[in-house]
């Protein structure tokens, strides 16, 4: 539809041209899902390549929706690494479902917004619903209450800054971080890196951040962290918080949180358990004892987008004390008070930024169109594949795995001679060398870690379309890329 | 699909599935848009009506799609204010342009996430570019690199973060906010609530936030800030920020940029513009006088998801200094490291979130299909509506405006007596009455505002259908409302 106002064209996509143009990216978007199996898994772009084949100057003028597609086709596929692939064993998973694609497109073409609860009332009870059924899949008590944040980062930084504010009588108020005993935070040498980014942004400080010490299995030592916590306090400073890591991402591995937080109660301190990943399995029962204490924790985030595969971005972050919550982020500002602002939650007052999408929509299309049974038989699919894998690695000659598997991650190292047999430097050189060789094949996608300072491969499994006969194809691919590897060295 | 495994079903929405499902939805989306009209605009849900009438548990079997497509149209649309009626006039436009929901769609189906570049060389360079294609559109100069975040108040966060650690000379890798003398943070008393919000959780503390006093125009007094600024550096205080509002959300106020910048740079102050809604007039070249001196500060924010109308969520923060940035934002674990990691950008480090969503393809999106020319006349429509509803209300016995008009933001009173006949209380009263029976109506739905410690009426034009006949209904109905408020009274 064009008008003419003020001389100038205003146009728009109308409904009509949504309608047709909608059916044919539908379509487009459900063969790209159905064909990914021929893609290449890590992109094979070189830096720059998609940003100068692209048009370099904003269009003034209406283009054409063929002119999108072939873009879309020719330049932004190949640009892309495929976390949706049947072969990507990299990072994590990071499942965009179909079924929560649905409700993701349904919340974008409904253009809400959650300001308060008046300006979008759905918006806001269907998070508090869907958190709820979460909550209730993994098994955790009713206290808990949830909400959806992009990411488990934003979640620790929420969770850091609410510690802080509780261990420092909500400084906020006052002087800041100013007065009082400097405050203290605890995590592991094995944590995710967000977590040390979320202390450090909260103002802590990094002479007054503490990453203890880890076992054999790169859990965090709650004695070590016993004796962290006491010498603080000793020297005049507060324990604040300590974040444990269910599911750290180089080999993840499990804190013991149960003494953990027996220790962190001693002192006060809030406990705030990063569930990121590995948190997607507590909706499998014979998992939860890994995380037993969590109920005594004082918040948990884990990312539905991750391995359970609500797609991005759809991070929970649950708190027991949402008053202390709402008394450090809250504003209440004039044009944000409505005629129902006392009865209902208000989820600003929850998080960081003001505005709110309608995400909880992609995860209530998820859960009711796979049902919970299927998402939980896919994730026992999983840890099926990856014991048969680590079995593999165990019984091969030249093989090793680096950290006792844990759910759906393995780490391992290939050494030509046996274990043991190579220099730490040329181990580290040849497992970059078979970890690429991998990865520039295209067939597979894998992300090596650093474990105890020397490189190992590592393999995260849990990608929807990942079958056994896809690890299977992983497995060759690896012991031919490490048997050329060592030969070519 | 559904396979058996371990005695479980494994099933999932596949790419057949998906693309009949989503052929309705898209028709729905469709049908919902062009229809909207005859929706109520503001909800008329109860509290609890949504969370009470949709199932209580978390479903164990797939559910239809009839089911879901029944509860979207009989709870969830009922159960929203919606922001994309031609009669929305309540806080800002948030214009979910279909053009740009198109693009979100492909994003979703995609399922790519940004952890770093080589997960996904093209999410990062299309969002180089397009936020490059704003930078150009917005008049700004190439030495602005800007990038993506859910909304401005996020971007008001990294920017006081990125202050706080220069005014310190990162004091984040030591004691925190502990050394050397207090941090001062000073924005207007008109400021958006994000703007306190991010100063406090920033760790600066009340004590030392100064919300500045404004002018009749309620805009920044730049001789109070040099005497606020003056008074903390004799005290020994180190002034570290000033927020400056470009289009503060009650009155849509504009901050005197130039003068401000001058202030702060005697002390070496970052600068950080939060034209979060302003921002969007810009992209017109006879607007960019309000923003005079932009060249010159340290950060800008403006949200694309309002008035210019990318679908929520697309908050573009432009900095100077990327380095400084980085610097403040960065982390570099082994697994992100990468074989392509130094010629790149690393988005991850310029935020507080590590994953990042493909939102560049609906800022990409919109500006294709729909063209800047088409959106420089939508912008221009807007403010010739604002001009022609401001003269009526100037022209109109017993009502005034409250505030000088700005862009496309009206604050106006009614008093049946004539401008001064009411007490402030009657007044109050009266203002609150009349708005609500507007927005009770369904027909228009507007948010009061405080100004000066008194209630005004707040008309917000620019949604995007919105054209003169609706704004002129909006003022019948404003009329009417009034007179019936006054008779009842």
């Amino acid at each position: 539809m064009v008008r003419t106002v003020l001389g100038c064209e205003v146009g728009r996509v109308t409904p009509e041209e949504f309608r047709q143009f909608g059916h044919r990216l539908v379509d487009w978007i459900a063969d790209f899902r159905r064909d990914i199996d021929d893609l290449p898994v890590r992109s094979t772009v070189e830096p720059g390549w998609v940003r100068t084949t692209l048009a370099a100057a904003p269009p003034e003028k209406p283009e054409s929706p063929e002119a999108i597609l072939e873009d879309l086709s020719k330049v932004i596929v190949p640009g892309l690494s495929h976390f949706q692939h049947p072969r990507y064993f990299a990072f994590y998973p990071a499942n965009a479902s179909l079924a929560s694609a649905l409700g993701d497109m349904v919340s974008t073409g409904l253009g809400s917004i959650g300001l308060n609860w008046e300006a979008a009332p759905a918006l806001t009870e269907l998070e508090e619903l869907t958190c709820d059924w979460m909550r209730e899949l993994l098994g955790l008590d009713p206290a808990w209450k949830g909400a959806i944040h992009d990411t488990a980062s934003t979640g620790t930084l929420v969770a850091a800054l609410c510690a802080r504010e509780r261990a420092s009588d909500y400084g906020l108020d006052r002087d800041g971080l100013r007065e009082g005993p400097p405050l203290t935070m605890y995590s592991s040498e094995a944590a995710h890196s967000s977590v040390a980014k979320a202390i450090l942004l909260a103002g802590i400080g990094r002479s007054n951040m503490r990453l203890v010490p880890v076992d054999s299995a790169y859990r965090l030592d709650p004695e070590a962290l016993a004796r962290a916590m006491a010498a603080d306090k000793a020297a005049g400073r507060r324990p604040a918080a300590v974040i444990a890591s269910i599911g750290a991402t180089g080999a993840a591995s499990v804190d013991p949180l149960a003494e953990i937080i027996e220790v962190a109660r001693a002192h006060g301190a809030w406990v705030h358990v990063d569930a990121a990943m590995a948190g997607s399995a507590m909706i499998l029962e014979e998992c939860r004892v890994l995380w037993n204490g969590v109920e005594e924790a004082d918040s948990v985030s884990l990312n539905a987008h991750k391995w359970i595969g609500t797609v991005f971005d759809c991070s929970l972050l649950y708190v027991r004390d949402t008053e202390h919550l709402v008394r450090v982020m809250s504003t209440d500002p004039s044009y944000l008070k409505t005629h129902r602002a006392d009865d209902v939650t208000q989820y600003r007052n929850w998080g960081i930024p003001l505005g709110r999408r309608f995400r909880a929509l992609k995860l209530w299309f998820h859960l009711r169109l796979d049902g919970a049974q299927a998402i939980r038989a896919r994730l026992r699919r999983d840890l099926a594949n990856a014991q048969w894998l680590a079995a593999q690695i165990e019984a091969a000659d030249d093989w090793y795995l680096t950290a006792p598997p844990m759910l759906q991650t393995l780490c391992m190292r290939h050494e030509p001679g046996g274990r043991g047999s190579m220099a730490s430097d040329a181990r580290d050189a040849h497992t970059l060398r078979w970890t690429e060789a991998v990865n520039r094949s295209g067939r597979a996608y894998l992300t090596p870690t650093i474990l105890d300072g020397a490189w190992s491969g590592r393999v995260s499994i849990g990608a929807e379309p990942t079958e056994r006969t896809h690890v299977e194809a992983l497995w060759r691919l690896m012991q031919d890329a490490a048997t050329d590897a060592g030969r070519s060295s």
